[in-house]
């Protein structure tokens, strides 16, 4: 069989032969083979817990595949929290007619992802949806992690005086998957990647971090604008110290998008006190996954209308808002 | 705004538009809003957790909507571990051109369920897919309950002179849903609802379970299939004794499905010693839910060629298979 059938969605005899495939594509990572609930012991009493669903078109773009997105996505929340990620579940809404071949490359990226981050997979679903009804393949990550610090990490905790660091290039993901897009030439590949031992190094340092976000939907300007109403202050951005591509800015301005508000998959913002600015910059330069990272700003001051600013490489200083209108669908 | 447009789901202005509608509607059960991962404190050690996705057509349908269904369908998972519910994920893919008066009722009746249940949601995410790219609403939840038992309650525990027992009639979704969409005139309404309470009470009074089960997809036939397989031993049901609405045999005739494969959404199959019959058929009859509960079967010897059987009206026996076709798509 080829192709996946309707039946393999019935409960029946096909759906079996549909888990035994997935099973055998993800080997060990599977805990819990036979229950509707898996059963775990846990070391901690204080449980993170984030979902996402994932819809990226295309499900095959240079740098990823919606199976690795989907793993690392769900990994990089729990990791902006500070936790350690234990557990995944995953749920695959399938079209009729989708390619076994197709499958198995994005089980095989699920289970190196997975192996990777050291978690396992404690239940998971599956639909079939008839043909024309849905687009390939939609799927849902929820993770567990463990919580072993006592740092308060959240949106609304960025303080005036603390520094903006992003942990590498910006706009990658978005970029990349546009050019697929739009048959662009390009070289570009998505920044797709678990930020969690990134996130593991500086908390294992005993960094002070304030905040943390992944720029993914709406990018870099819609996380910090999220963050400045948040937290009630200013931010400003320096745009002489974002980190972007060539090849990203060639992309974004053929496209007339501002890739401040591009998506990014393997980026973390770090908001912090400026007298950790240089551990972190230490730290992180050492790793292939932070090796460009930089400081590109400053909370400003507590403020009752907040904004986001961009400090221009000409010297002006403009408001970057949050966006009306959608710029890049289906990107995560 | 009548409809959801795809900005909603672009991270930008829209994006925090349809969150804060949202949030309006589900109140106080959301507690977490402001980061991607939820953090809590549990009182237990031993945690279940459950995946689903949900993409029942159509949408609304006699008994419930998907949001009903979709926390329901969670719930019970857990209650088939005999865990206690406690925090559900809520993520929504949601086709471009929506109307916001449906997603207002989908929400209020999660709002309700979850209410009911006495639980809260952890995390949640929404994307949006463009017109087209799919069928107007899926959603996945996935749930967390504790697990104070020290019960082995699983599908491989099943043991020669257990009795198989199941909480109320069978079918009623699949039938329900099936007469909605071939326009039968019919006053049937799915079963849809959760049977945590039930499992609750059985737990309460010590009774010893073995397994526990939710006949939904592919329905009674499918879920006892799964156990003999899983716990190597044949099972006979009694015919006379399987609680099947007239409606539904009736629904199950004009379609050519047996109504013993038909999905229930509300119902519990309970597997345990025979002692504990009498005691389990006192209790649940006492609840609203469980009223019709009865003893429909056995279990009756290991076997290493694992069957079901079903011993019909007229005192034959016959083998239910696991079926290979697909007989009601996108039931759940």
């Amino acid at each position: 069989m080829e192709h996946i059938l309707l039946s393999h969605g019935s409960g029946g005899r096909n759906s079996q032969k549909l888990l035994k495939f997935i099973y055998d594509c993800l080997g060990s990572i599977v805990i819990n083979h036979t229950e509707d609930s898996g059963i775990v012991t846990l070391q901690t009493d204080k449980l993170a817990i984030t979902t996402d669903s994932y819809v990226v078109e295309p499900i095959f773009f240079p740098g990823g595949d919606i199976g690795k997105l989907a793993v690392c996505g769900t990994l990089n929340d729990l990791a902006m929290v500070g936790a350690i990620p234990k557990y995944i579940t995953l749920s695959f809404i399938i079209e009729e007619n989708f390619p076994f071949a197709d499958l198995r490359k994005i089980l095989h990226s699920i289970k190196k992802e997975t192996e990777n981050a050291e978690i396992e997979i404690i239940a998971g679903d599956t639909k079939i949806v008839s043909k024309g009804k849905m687009d390939k393949m939609f799927i849902n990550t929820t993770g567990y992690g463990i919580v072993e610090h006592s740092l308060e990490i959240n949106s609304k905790n960025a303080q005036p005086g603390d520094a903006i660091i992003v942990s590498g290039d910006i706009g990658d993901h978005g970029a990349a998957i546009m050019a697929y897009r739009n048959d662009f030439q390009s070289d570009l590949i998505s920044d797709c990647a678990s930020v969690v031992l990134l996130i593991r190094k500086l908390l294992d340092e005993s960094i002070c971090i304030h905040t943390l976000r992944d720029p993914t939907r709406g990018g870099l300007a819609s996380i910090l604008n999220e963050i400045v109403i948040a937290s009630s202050v200013d931010i400003e951005l320096n745009e002489t110290e974002i980190p972007i591509k060539d090849a990203v800015n060639g992309i974004c301005d053929v496209l007339g998008i501002d890739p401040l508000y591009m998506a990014c998959e393997g980026r973390a913002v770090i908001i912090c006190p400026e007298e950790e600015v240089n551990k972190i910059l230490r730290i992180l330069k050492k790793t292939n996954e932070g090796k460009n990272v930089c400081k590109i700003g400053s909370v400003i001051d507590k403020c009752s209308n907040p904004r986001l600013y961009l400090k221009t490489f000409i010297g002006s200083r403009r408001i970057l808002p949050l966006l009306s209108r959608e710029q890049t669908p289906r990107i995560c």
